[in-house]
């Protein structure tokens, strides 16, 4: 090889920015580690050495483009810190040019027992954690029911997202989102 | 052919029935509606004329096993009618043996538009239609927020649950469909 050697995280970086390339360009189902490692000049068994699968490498790829790696702000107003996270991870996973992407990975994860074990490990199992310790800063504070179920947080708060994104397919406003946060908070039973 | 020429109903009742007999046996990736009509000893045209894709008719045969047509009760208590209608749902299309195919069907409809359309036309528009009319049932009596946002019921109440079946893939349990009933209704706010 003529070109410089790169050092691991740039390499990381560089495959991950392939995969984010190629993946627009050919669509999920025609993206292949393959195609990836040879856009990126590298072998495959490189690529393999650092993801198990396909998915796998294009959650990664997508995660990093968050800049606070989708943490919550601590405002001390709950409520504005979930909306502004929710809004940064919607933008990423279900706006234009990535959703189909994402979408695509979670249809996969439905076949493949490997991607949805890389779909929960990477991504949902730390969110949740982090979603959890926000809340129980608020619940400390008085702005959360003291009865939560810090359990169902994730469920609940992403579970109507996951809806509109990958049953009913329409798309992902603010408004949504506001709106989402609101009724929640409100809670559906009429006020004692 | 010598067999006694079917009438609609029964043939549609027959195809059905096929569907999921041999999806079980092959799962949804390697059903086809070929092999549907092979089994059920019609011409795929016959199929085709009813179903326009796969997706549809497992959708319709899966839908076909509900007595319910899972419609909600009316016993005068909202909580008790949503967790039985939920529980029938879920037991239906989260549990042994059809989970795998709904999975895959909802998998499908991350790339294939007409699946997509064929599972909001035939289950969700109607279900979100009838969980809507329960719910202002519910209003008029006192027993949900005068201020509980109609259009989110289906978000909020089925989204956790696709949640569950979609990403964590966790079993959904009657005790998760209770938690969450219990923390919808009470909300995630403190008491004022």
């Amino acid at each position: 090889m003529t070109t410089p050697r790169r050092s691991g995280p740039d390499l990381t970086q560089a495959i991950m920015r392939t995969t984010l390339e190629l993946g627009q360009e050919l669509g999920y189902a025609r993206l292949s580690i393959e195609a990836i490692a040879a856009r990126a000049g590298v072998g495959k068994h490189t690529v393999y050495r650092r993801w198990p699968s396909k998915g796998a490498l294009m959650l990664d790829s997508l995660l990093s483009l968050s800049e606070s790696a989708l943490d919550y702000p601590d405002t001390g107003d709950v409520i504005a810190d979930l909306r502004r996270q929710i809004y940064e991870a919607v933008d990423l996973l279900a706006g234009a040019p990535f959703s189909p992407l994402f979408r695509a990975l979670v249809g996969e994860a439905q076949h493949d027992p490997g991607v949805a074990t890389a779909l929960n490990e990477r991504f949902i199992a730390p969110q949740a954690a982090k979603t959890a310790a926000r809340l129980k800063t608020a619940r400390a504070q008085g702005q959360l029911s003291p009865d939560f179920d810090l359990d169902l947080a994730m469920a609940i708060l992403s579970g109507p997202l996951y809806f509109r994104l990958l049953i009913t397919q329409e798309p992902l406003t603010r408004d949504y989102v506001d709106r989402l946060l609101d009724t929640l908070f409100a809670g559906m039973g009429p006020r004692p």
